[in-house]
C-alpha cells in the first residue's frame, strides 16, 4: 500500500486523483489532503477516505472543518495556513505528495515535501518554472523522485523509459492548439472569459483553461520539460497536435521516435506516477484505431500566440526570468477572469514585466528571491493597469 | 567491438546490414557472411570487409570464390552447402548473427546459432512462424536474445523497453497496406509481377514484397509478434496505416500505448538490433511533424486479403499448421513470380493445403518433421499446378 498527500484536493486533478485512489482497491491511501478554502467538499472527502490530516489554508474554514469532526467523531487532525499545508507536505506516514495546487504558491510546500524525502507527483507546473533548477537539486540531493502529471511530461517520461538520458535528442512536445487554434489576431481582440474557458480536448480548471488558449500553457511545459528531462531549449519541438492523442513523443539520438498514445483522460498519468514503477489496470477508455482514423500535425502560429514565443525566451535567458514570465502571467490571467483586461493583453503584459524587470534577473536563485521577485512582479501588474 | 555474421548478406537487409557495419566506426566488425550464388557480390564484400569466414550455398560458387581468394592472397576461408552456412552460424569468433536468410531455409541455422549461444538478430520472420516455440524455447535453454530486425517488431521491442511483458495487453501491428490497398477482389485478378512488386513505401527482396501485396507479409508478422512478445492472437491487431511512419505500437494495460515512429529505412531496426541495449547515432534520415502533417489509420479488408485472415486462423490452430501456411506460401509465390499462377491463385493454394494437410498439425513440433512437412506441402503445390 502507498500512502499519500494530496496538495489541492478540491481541484480538478485533486478530485480525478480521489477517483484513482477509490479505483486502486486499497492500493492507495490518502493521508494527508490539502485545500484552500471548500469546506463543504472537504468535508465529504473526509468521509469517504478518513485522512489522517487535512489542512485548510483559510484559517475560518480549518475551524469550520475541526468543528464538524469533534462533533462527528472524526479522528482527522485539522491544520490550517501556509504552515498546515507545508506540515501535510512532510507527513511522517507519507510515501508521495501529489502536488496540484494552482501557480507558484506550490512552490514551497513542494520543497518541504522533497527535504522531508518524499516522492513527488507533480501537477502543479509553476513549480518547475520558477524554481526548476533549485526543486531538481533539492530532489537529486534528498533521492526523490519528481514524476510529472501532465500528461504531456508523463507521455514523455514513458516514451524515456528504459532509454539512457544521454541518448535522449529531442522533445516533441504536442499541443491541442486550444480552443482559437486556426485563429488570427484580429479575431482574438474581444474574446470573452466564456469563450476561453471552452477547451475542446481537456476538462480543466479555470487559470490552466486560460494559459491553454494563450498557449502560455505549452510554454509553461516547456521550461518544466526542460528541467525534468534536462532538455536544452533548442531541443524542445511544439507540435499541433488537435486531436490530442498523442500526448508527446521523444527523438533519440539514432532517430528512432518513441511516442505515448491515449484517451485525453487525467486519470491515466496520475494512477502513472502514483504507482511507478509499476503499471496497474485500466481505469479509463482505450484508443481504437480502427475509430482514430486520422492524427494530423501542424506548426504553431506564434505570431497570434506570442505567449509561446515568451515562455522560450525567458526560459533561454534563464536565472529569474521565468519567475518574472508566471508572475506576469498568474496575475495577468486573474485580472481577465476578472474581466479587467482584454484576451490579447495577457501576453502583453508578461512582454512588459519581462522587460521592466529584466534587472532581477541576474538574482541568485533562492527560495526568497523567487516568493519576493513574483510578489512584485503580481503588484507591478496589478497597479499598473 | 561487436563481431558479427550475416547470413544472407547479398539480399536487401544483408546489404542494409552492412552499411550499417560501415558507419559503426569500427565498433562492428563482420567476422563470417553467407549468400546463396552470388559470387560477384560475396568477393566485393571480401574486399571491403575482409571476413575471416565466408559459406556460399552453391558448391562450384564457393570454389570459384575459393580460387579468387587463393590468387589474391586473401586470408578468407570459404565453405560450402547447408554445412557451410551452418559453421558460419556458430563461429567462436562471433557475439551476433543476423539472419536475413529468406524463407524457412532459414531455421535450421539459427538454431544452431542459438546452441552455440549467439545472440540472434533476426530478419528472417518465416523461422519464428513455422518453429516458434521450438525457436524461443531454444533461446531460453540457451541464454540468448532474439532481437528482432523487422520494422514492425523492432517497434514493438523499442515500445516494450524497460516495461514489465506482463502488462502488455495488445500489440498494435502497423501494415502499409501493400501497393493494392483499397483495391477489391474483382480488381486483383490480372495482376502482374511488376505490379506487385511495386511497393509504395518500403525497397525490399523480390518474395517479401508479394508477401506485401497479398498481406501475407503482416500475417507471417502477426505469428512473428505471437512468438517473440508471448501474445494471445486475440490480443494481436493490425491497423493499416499507409504512411508507414508509425512502425508499431503496444497497449498497457492502463490503456496506456507506446509507439515507435521513423522514416521507413531498415537500417534503424538493423542498428537498433545489433546495438542492442545501447542506442548509436543517426545513421538515416530523421521525421519532421511539421512535414509529416497527417497519419492515418483503418481496419485491414480482410474479404479482399484473405491471407491475412489464413495466418491468424493457422497461429490460432498452432501445431504444425503454421508451417503448412508457410510452406504454401513459399512455393505459391515461387510461381506466381515465375508467371505460373496469377495473384489471386497465392492464397487460394494456401487455403487448399490448409485443407489437404490439417491432418499433419497434431504431430509433434520437431525440426524434422517441420523440414519434411514444408518439403511435402511444397511439393504437393509444385505438382497440384
Amino acid at each position: 500500500m502507498k500512502k499519500l498527500s494530496i496538495l489541492g484536493v478540491t481541484g480538478s486533478i485533486g478530485t480525478q486523483t480521489l477517483d484513482v485512489i477509490k479505483k486502486s482497491k486499497g492500493e492507495l491511501k490518502l493521508i494527508g489532503a490539502t485545500a484552500n478554502s471548500s469546506v463543504k467538499k472537504m468535508i465529504e472527502i473526509i468521509n469517504e477516505f478518513d485522512p489522517l490530516y487535512v489542512g485548510m489554508m483559510n484559517i475560518d474554514c480549518a475551524e469550520e472543518i475541526e468543528t464538524y469532526c469533534n462533533k462527528n467523531n472524526k479522528g482527522t487532525k485539522v491544520f490550517s495556513g501556509m504552515d498546515g499545508i507545508n506540515k501535510i507536505a512532510s507527513l511522517e506516514e507519507v510515501d508521495i505528495v501529489l502536488t496540484s495546487l494552482v501557480g507558484m504558491i506550490g512552490l514551497e510546500p513542494t520543497i518541504k515535501a522533497i527535504r522531508a524525502k518524499k516522492d513527488i507527483a507533480l501537477a502543479n507546473k509553476e513549480t518547475l518554472v520558477v524554481a526548476g533548477e533549485l526543486v531538481m537539486n533539492e530532489a537529486k540531493k534528498y533521492g526523490v523522485k519528481i514524476l510529472p502529471v501532465d500528461s504531456e511530461h508523463s507521455a514523455i517520461y514513458q516514451s524515456l523509459r528504459g532509454n539512457d538520458l544521454k541518448t535522449l535528442k529531442k522533445i516533441i512536445l504536442t499541443a491541442s492548439g486550444g480552443p482559437f487554434r486556426g485563429k488570427k489576431l484580429n479575431e482574438l481582440k474581444e474574446i470573452e472569459v466564456e469563450d476561453a474557458l471552452k477547451h475542446p480536448k481537456w476538462n480543466m480548471g479555470r487559470k490552466i483553461s486560460i494559459d491553454s488558449a494563450t498557449l502560455m500553457n505549452k510554454g509553461l511545459e516547456v521550461i518544466e520539460a526542460h528541467w525534468l528531462f534536462e532538455c536544452a531549449y533548442e531541443n524542445i519541438q511544439v507540435v499541433v497536435h488537435p486531436q490530442s492523442v498523442v500526448h508527446s513523443m521523444v527523438e533519440y539520438t539514432d532517430g528512432s521516435i518513441i511516442a505515448q498514445l491515449g484517451a485525453p483522460d487525467m486519470r491515466l498519468p496520475i494512477q502513472y506516477a502514483l504507482n511507478y514503477t509499476e503499471r496497474k489496470n485500466l481505469i479509463a477508455n482505450t484508443l481504437d484505431f480502427y475509430e482514430v482514423s486520422k492524427l494530423t500535425f501542424e506548426k504553431p502560429d506564434l505570431e497570434t500566440f506570442k505567449a509561446l514565443n515568451l515562455a522560450f525566451k525567458a526560459g533561454k535567458i534563464g536565472g529569474l526570468m521565468p519567475t518574472i514570465l508566471n508572475g506576469a502571467n498568474e496575475a495577468a490571467v486573474e485580472m481577465f477572469l476578472n474581466r479587467k483586461i482584454k484576451f490579447l493583453e495577457i501576453s502583453e503584459i508578461i512582454e512588459k514585466c519581462m522587460d521592466v524587470f529584466k534587472d532581477e534577473v541576474i538574482k541568485s536563485l533562492t527560495l526568497e528571491n523567487i516568493i519576493d521577485l513574483d510578489k512584485k512582479v503580481k503588484e507591478y501588474v496589478v497597479s499598473s493597469i
